[in-house]
Order: C-alpha cells, then sequence, then structure tokens
C-alpha cells in the first residue's frame, strides 16, 4: 500500500530487458550510440516534430534546469506556478543554472496558472526598465503539482500571453505521459502546436529507472544546449543506458500503457476516497490526489502499512498526497480502499 | 580490437544483475533506500575511514565539480595538472560549479605534476593579497591523463605542499581502481593518511553503467555537498539503481578484479608495442598507452577494424590513445598485436 | 519644483569643498589612503562599533548586494519586502552577487513587514530539507520603499525572528540618516543592539555624489568582503574622494543636519496637501509621500513645471511619489504646495 | 618622488572646476543627465564612430569584465595576456562578470602577445568539440603591464587572428590615452579600423578621480551591456559627476595632454636611468618602466623617500616599476634623476 511518490516504484521489466539487451560490445559514448539514433527517430515522430532536437539526462531537474538555463538570461524573470516544482522542489537549481535569473510566482487556482494571473505577474517586471529583471520564459507544468490537468485550449490561452509579451514557452512534463493519457490528445497538440517551445518529457516517475529527454522544437539553441548539459556535468559517457530506457519506453507506447494503469488506479482510489466520504481537495485528474483523511481512518491506514506523505491539520485530520505508480498492485489498492 | 575508450565498454554481468535484483517494490527514494547503506558502510570499510561521507553521482565530472564546489570559494585558484581532465575534458563544469573559480594550471612531466612545480604554481596567487585570486584546493589526478601513477610518497609530498599552503586537496580518482591495482597499496594508505580531503572514486570507466561516489574523508562539509548535489540537479530519485551498481562493485574485490584485467590486458599491448619496435610515450602504469605508431601498421590496423584515438604527427606516424577495459576480449587483444 | 528623487539633487557644498581639499598630491590607492582611516574611525565611533569593519562602495546597490553576497550561500533564500529596492530595483543584483540566491517575498502592510508575515515566509523553507532552497539573511529596508519607518521596537522583533531561525539581518538603510533624523535614536540602538548584523549605510540619496558605507559589526567576514568587492570590480583606485565625501558627511553631522531638512520639507509637503484635500497613501515619516492628486491640480503642477513620478489610476487622480532631498529651495516648495 | 602609481595622482584641476560646475541643481539620474549626451557625442567623434554605444563605469576592472560578459558566454575561453591585468589583478571579476568563462593565457614576449601565441592558444580549444570550453573573445591590453605597445599594425594582426576564428576582440584600454599620445595614431585606427569591436577607454590612470568609458562600436548589444552594468551595481543614480569628469578629460584634448606629459616625464626617467647605467627591461613607450635598481641606488631613493614597488632579485638588485602620472612634479623627476 504505496501511495508516497512514483518516485519510488521499480522499473517495468521490458525496460530492465532493454538495459541487458543494449549491454554487449563497444558503443560510442556520450551519445553517439546506435539506440540513441533511434530515440531521436522516435521522439520526433511521436511529436510529429522532425526538426526537434533531443537529448537525454537523467533527472527531471536537469531537464528543467537546463532547458530553462537556455531560455532565459541571467537578468530575467523566469514566471511559473507558485507551487511548481522549480521553485519549490529543485533547491534553486533554475537559479544555478540560469546564472541568477529569478522565478517570478504565478499565483494558482487548483494548482493551475490562469491566463490573467500570468498576465498580471509578467506585468510586473516591464521589459525596457533597466532596474528592475527583464521577462523572461514562462514555464507551464503539466500534470501540475496539485494533480490537475491543463487542456490543450488552457495551454493555448497561456502561451498565447507569453507570445503577446514576446516569452518562449517551457513546460515541464515530468508527469507529460499521464497527461496525455487521461487527455487523450496527442503530444503536438499539448506542445509545439500549442506554442510550447521545450519540453522536458519525463520517464523517471513512469517506469524508467531514472531518463527524461529534453525536447527542443525549434533546434536553434541546441547547440547551446548541449554545451550547457555537459559544463552541468550531465552528459553521460556510457549514455547507451540512458537510451535504451528511453526506447523501450517509447516501443509499442509502453509510456502511455504504465500512465494509463497509473491514473486508472488513481481514479479507483478517488472513487474508493469518495465513498468513505472524503472529498479530495482537487480534480482528480492524472494519478495523483489531494485530501484530508480523518484521523481516525489515517491511524488505521498507517498501522495496516499504508505510505504516503500526510501532515495533520488544524482540524485534526491528516492532509495526504496519494500517488499511484503503474506497479501498484491491485490487490494492495484494493486493500486500502477497504481500510477507508 | 577496440581501445578508443574506456567508456566505451559494456558494463559487468554481475553488475547487470544487482540491477534486477534491486528492481522489486518501492524503495525509499533520493539516497534512502536500503541499499545505499551498505554502499556506505562498504566504502567506509574499504576506505578505513568510518567517519566518511559518501554519495553517488552518475558522471565523473559530476562528482569532480560539485567536490570542487564544497572545496573552493568563487574567488579562489584550483590548482590541477595542466592535462587535467576538469581543465580539459568538462567544459567549464569546476568553473561553474565553484561560482567562477580559476584554474591555476600545473606544468606536467609525463602527465604528473612535480611538487616544486605545484608549489611555483601555488606562488603566483599570494593569499591576503585583495588585487588577485586567492589560492584554493589543489586537485591530483590518479590515475594521470597520461596514464601514469602517483606513488603513494608523491601523493604525500604534493599534499605536503597544499598543506603548507592551508590548501585542500581534492583526487580525481576516475581511475582509482586502476592505481590501487597497480601500486597495490591501501586505499587509505592514497586518500587521507596521504592528506587527500575528498576523493572522486571513479566506477563508470571501470565495468559499471554510470556511478561514482564522492567520498568526504572529513564530514563537516557534507551538507552543503548535499545541497550542492541537489541544486546541481545531481541527486536521483530512484537511487537505488546508482547504490545497486556501486553496492555489486564493492562486492568480493569486483572493482579491483576489473581494474586488474584492464591494466593486465594494457600491459600485454604494451609489450607487444615494444615488440614491434614501438616505444611508449609515457611509463604504462596502468591501462592507457600513448605511443606513435607507423603510418604503415596504423593503415593496417584501421584496415583491420581497429579503433583508438589518433592524430597525425608531423614525421608522418600517428600519435595514438590506446585504451584497455575490462571487457576487451584476448582474442581481440591478440589479433592486435599480431597485427603489430 | 524637483520631487521626483532624492537621487537628482547636487552634493552639498561642503562635500564638494572636501573633495577639492583631498585633491593635493599622492595618497595610497585602493582604501589605504588616510582619509580613510577617519572615515574608519568616525563610523565606529557614530555606531559606537569600535570593532566594526567599514567599507565604502560607489552605489547602494553595490553596498546591499555586496553585503547580502557575503551573508548568503548560492542556495539559500533571502527574505526581504515584497517591495523592497532589492527585489524591485536591482535588475537581479542580489541574485548575481549571491551567486543565484533566491529572493523570497515577505507581503506588507505600508511597506513594512511584520513578524508574523516574516516569520510565515521563513516557514516556507524549511532548513534541513534538501529538496528545498534554505533559510538565508533577512534584510529590513530602513526607510521603507513607501517613506515608512520600524521603531527600534520593531526592528527588534524583525531581528527576534531571524534569531530565533538562526538568520543573519542586514539592514538596508539607503536613507539611513532620515530613519535616524526623524526617529532621534542612536544608530547603535537601531543596528546592532537591535540585532543587525550589517548595514547599508547610505550617502548617495542625502547629500554625497555618490557613495555608501558597507557596515559589518561582526568583522569576521570582513576579508570575504574585501575580496567579493573586488571581484564586484566595486574596490576603488582613487578611493580617497570616496573617503573625502563619506568624511566630510560625518563632520559636524552633517548627515543628519541634511536628513533633518529634507524630513521637514516633507512635512511641510504632507501638511500643504493635506490642506488642499489630499490623503497621503502612506504615514509621513521621513522624505517620501505617496498620494493621489487629483487631475486638475496634477495638470497645474505640471503646468507650472513640477516634476514627480505619477501615474493615473482607475478613478483618473494621479498616483503620486514626491520626494524631497535635504536641497529643494523652501521657494521652490512654497510655490508647489501654493499650486495645490 | 612617487612611481609608485598612476592611481595614486590626484586628479586634473580642470575635471575638480567640471565637478564643481556640474553641481548645481537637479539632473536627471542613471544617466539620463545632459552631461552625459555631450559625452556621448564626444566620444563618438573622437573615435569617428557615429553609431557607437558609449556608457560610464567608475573603475577599469568595471569596464573590462562588464565588456566581456557582454562578449563572452560562460563556457567560453577568454585569449588574453599571460600578464594582463584581467588575469592577475582583478580578483576574478571576469569569470564573476561572465559566468565563469576561463582565462586562457597567450605567453608574451615584452608583455604582448605574438599573432603565432595567440593563433596556439587558441588552437587549445576546437570549437564545435563539447568537451571543452569554446573558444571566445580575445582581449588586448594597449599599453601593455610592461609598458610597451602595439602599433596598429600589430593590432590589425592579433585581430586577423581573432576574425579568422569568428572571435570579437576587446581592447583593455586603462592606459589607451598614453598609447594615442605615444603613437600619435588616430584612435578610430587604434580600435574599430583596427578590428577591436569595444574598447574600456580609461580615466582614471590618466587625471579624472574614478571615470572609465566602456565603448561599443557596433552597438547591437549595448541593451545588454545596460543591463549587465545595472545588475553589476555599476550604474550610478548621481550619474552627472561621471559625465562631468568624462567631459572635461575630452574637452581641449586634455585627456591626450596629461598622456603627454606622463610619457614625456617617463621618457626622461628612462634617460636618468640609461645615464646610471641601468637599463629598463622592456621598451620604454609609454609611461612605465620596469628595471633592476642597483641596491645600492635603492637604499639611496628609498632614503631619500622616493616611492616605487620594488623587489630584491636573486642577484641583489631591486626589480623595481616606475611609474610617471600627469602630475609628477618636474623637480621631484629631476631630484630623483640625480640621486641615481
Amino acid at each position: 500500500m504505496f501511495f508516497a511518490s512514483d518516485n519510488a516504484g521499480p522499473a517495468h521489466p521490458l525496460v530492465m530487458q532493454a538495459l541487458i539487451d543494449a549491454n554487449t560490445g563497444y558503443q560510442p559514448s556520450y551519445g553517439a550510440d546506435t539506440i540513441m539514433e533511434s530515440v531521436r527517430d522516435r521522439i520526433r515522430e511521436v511529436f510529429q516534430a522532425p526538426e526537434a532536437a533531443v537529448y537525454l539526462v537523467a533527472t527531471g531537474t536537469a531537464a528543467n534546469a537546463l532547458l530553462l538555463g537556455t531560455m532565459a538570461q541571467p537578468w530575467q524573470a523566469v514566471f511559473c506556478a507558485d507551487l511548481a516544482h522549480v521553485e519549490m522542489d529543485e533547491c534553486g537549481a533554475p537559479e544555478f543554472f540560469t546564472g541568477g535569473a529569478k522565478l517570478s510566482l504565478v499565483p494558482t487556482t487548483n494548482g493551475k496558472m490562469s491566463p490573467d494571473a500570468l498576465s498580471a505577474t509578467i506585468a510586473k517586471h516591464p521589459a525596457g526598465v533597466v532596474h528592475g529583471v527583464q521577462p523572461g520564459p514562462v514555464t507551464i507544468t503539466q500534470v501540475t503539482e496539485t494533480g490537475t490537468l491543463y487542456t490543450v485550449d488552457e495551454v493555448n490561452a497561456l502561451t498565447g500571453i507569453a507570445r503577446a509579451n514576446g516569452l518562449p514557452v517551457h513546460m515541464d512534463g515530468a508527469r507529460f505521459a499521464n497527461a496525455i493519457a487521461a487527455l487523450n490528445c496527442s503530444p503536438a497538440d499539448m506542445t509545439w502546436r500549442a506554442g510550447v517551445d521545450t519540453l522536458s518529457f519525463g520517464g523517471t516517475k513512469n517506469g524508467l529507472l531514472g531518463v527524461e529527454a529534453a525536447v527542443i522544437f525549434d533546434p536553434e539553441n541546441a547547440w547551446e544546449f548541449e554545451l550547457r548539459r555537459k559544463r552541468g556535468a550531465h552528459l553521460f559517457s556510457k549514455h547507451r543506458y540512458l537510451s535504451a530506457q528511453m526506447l523501450a519506453y517509447l516501443t509499442d507506447d509502453l509510456w502511455l500503457e504504465m500512465a494509463r494503469a497509473a491514473n486508472a488506479k488513481a481514479g479507483r482510489l478517488e472513487a474508493g476516497l469518495r465513498a468513505a466520504g472524503i472529498e479530495p481537495e482537487f480534480p482528480v485528474q492524472a494519478n495523483m490526489i489531494f485530501a484530508d483523511i480523518p484521523a481516525e481512518i489515517h491511524a488505521r491506514a498507517m498501522a495496516a502499512g499504508a505510505q504516503y506523505h500526510a501532515s495533520q491539520t488544524a482540524k485534526g485530520a491528516f492532509a495526504a498526497r496519494l500517488v499511484c505508480d503503474w506497479s501498484l498492485p491491485d490487490t494492495e489498492l484494493a486493500r486500502f480502499i477497504e481500510l477507508l
């Protein structure tokens, strides 16, 4: 009954098999491996973006920070949700990789920035006034930190604000697969067709050991990204082991299969919670649920060995985050729902 | 007949097996996995350093740059060999992670710094004069970039100079295993007992997929290292897969077994070269050989499918770097020697 | 009728005379001039802080950014008012000089942070959690950006929160003279006795050409400050011209005399505004007034040649900032009040 | 008898007068003062560069570091003479302002880089290889640190190498006036016509209190420079006092008059030294002389109150640097020559 994180589960057996298969003989290092060629082709195909530059790194923070570093100048503001991973959970990696850019926080509802809120935040940093930092890239988290989703229209509305201000757009897609699985839209529609310039395309939270793709739809700054990746110590010599994971992920839509599984489990969990009279705090749209668990039920769950992050509220309940990963056994899920 | 790099061979089957074994159920993320506890214990045991702080990262550049970042202030000089990896092959990662420290290059003979050369270079940056950068850490590469070794006495002589100047010492041990295997000394004697404060303990070039340990013998600055690692995007969520590799590496001295194999192959290759009248440029002490290959032999080797880095010299020969990794098939090695 | 800024008026004639007097013969450079010795003594005397380290720079941003750089680690948050100069008006200088620290904004009332608001903001960045930036220095602006003042008790309350969290405290005293003149308290009571560790002691906005003192009450990190100042290109070779200004400033309390004059003029201006039915937006406590000027009056003032920053509000009035500097001619002030 | 530095003498009386004249009434701040308009016009006229962007800062290190920051990416090498001020005397300011670029040192003869030496150093950092830093700007110091000069042809030869490698060129002209006075060439010929992109045009060492102009011949990156200047805390609010100095400097060729005076004094000093059998170490071409002073003469000079930097050599003589500034009294000079 493990709901603490989608960072803690195992990798999919097909991914492990791909690693084993890749482990024969010599392969050119630093991304020149033959497997990477297939990864590049496959991602361009998935995103219908034949020109896109594609790179692999091993952590989501690396993908985010390197992309933002390539997009932002040190004297710019990066606009992000007030709850965004880049603000809360990366120990200042964006500031480090951008050379000291300022994260300017956009207030959120249900974890989502509205066009108006984004617009108002950008207006705080007027372009051309030398005394303040200049407006820089907008970063959108999809799935958000509260487990909610932006529809394609909503992404378009945000990128529209960015474009109107001449600002590029990054998408933090650590759970991009869960978003695509839930919205059932095309990756292209969710990204470059909606005005997204670069994407952190996550794998680690969805069944890989540790690989994220940085996708740059307009490859003009790709060489700068390569230099920043190397300088940031994120260029792997034995790169084939990243490539192999990502290729397995994209083969036969394994990435979507795992994301659908995780989302479905969260759906069943939500139903169980509601049946127990527990109302989720945010709309449950992907694989994460936030809810106040009554103290009694919480105690029971803990006693039974359930694991999730929770902190006691003023009213005595436990504000919990429950995350389902692809590997969560159905029996465990059922047992937990029973407990409720 | 692959001699291009020890970065291009496969991982050892026992390492792959350890990955498979680790891939079951949930494990706490970000280094709190149970396997990491064993790694920590095992490294402390190997180095006879029960207090040492031990961290894992996935690239050698990350280990070097994060350790140097923890040791150097932005306004200091880092003293390194003029050929050092940190100077030549990391795209400025040390400058990035230190916040702009200056690499001050120590001239080398056979790739090695002498105490006098180190002393003279330190003297260029007098402490207490505000106009110049201040002297900072010394970094020693063991095995050097030319495949030579510092004896324990030689390390002591260099660290003595550092100590006399009040400077801490880092060791870049990307090929530390090869050094220990060749010198047959204890890891403790080569490091903290010889005045080394921090070590990049390499695994990637010696049979792992991609793991290096950062060992901090005096754990006082360990928390700073942890923050820098996270901020540098080098803290892995699914950390168990790093731990598993490193634990396999240290089990039953697999690390030394592979290093001994690589060194032995290089020894045989050296003999083959000498038999063909080819004199290595530097003493062959670990798993790398630099030599000028006559054009005719080079052509023959290329035609037969041999792979190594080489550039034509003024005299028409080919200045080659030949590296042996643990996995190099003896038949290939024999075939290459035959070719000579 | 110039109310646009206290950055635009002339320097006091005694300051100019001091420059002339200093301009004879040779003087050691880089702060070793004999005048600086007197400055150091005089500032220590004024602040009753015989151990304090004292440095001069030429801009307020330099004083703030260099002090914060010395106090904050790159992976820390700096806590400041949401309207603070360091956040709004320095183009990211604090981020640059700290190596990428994060400014964490404390909500304000009348431009002032309350202890509760500070406490709540610090709580957002829990110490010891590696995923977020760590809590770092608190910076208090005195006079605030809205022209209000913290009493000594209020400063103590804020520093108490900082201390309870183990955080050092900086004071941005670009208008420190105006604060002391208004509160009529001792500089020591307002700073180190109230728990302030470092102070940007402003001169430029109060009758100098361009000099600010950086005062470090505990000199332990003074050498680091010196290195950062040099590295930041803020160490003047012909330093005597900074020293001479500051010495004139501190001689016969010229600094307080000018500040009192500026404050008094603002007091008269406030009375004039109120007489015209215009209510200041914030309590007028030093030399700045914020008020909505009715459109008609605004037009009349502009036509008559008055100068101040203003932007039209939704209701049609003009939200104006009116600043009095020491040199504002009484006749001009009277003429403006007449206009109202 | 002060020969220690051209940083220690007084400002010219006409410069002081200009400050006094500027000190009336209000002036727009941050470079919008009317005096600055004249400065801009005058510098464009002097350099026959009507499009040039012109900015003022207060230290030579600021001009150098901000210009190099605008020209270099963090992952690039900056090519400079091994003795250059940017390498030796700025405490890493170039590294700080570039975000961690690497200074790559070009060996010198008589303090000057040769085209071959520059070419060989650039070749150490091949463009397009991701493992090393990329080649970046070349910076040429004119007058060099040893008091020698590059002819216009020699500058052209160096910029030719830079152009051939696609690299921009900066000139550190802290003593640019002395160079122009000595070579009697046009400022345009020495700079943009010779392929120099940006210039630190010094005033502080030649009779000002503390002002340097940053001249950007192609203004495309001027806005970035402005942001970097502000962020670096080098934008002065009461900017008129910088403008006034620089305008006085350029009026009636005061800058050249002072430089000619300084050079002439050095010429007389050289003659005096040679008459005393002391051979300068480098050709004396501007206002600096390096020479070994016999111990006996050195003792006599010290006893008589002469001031200069010197360190005892292995042979017992004193290796001295003797610098003449514009204000050196002829009587003092004569007295010193007498002493020899």
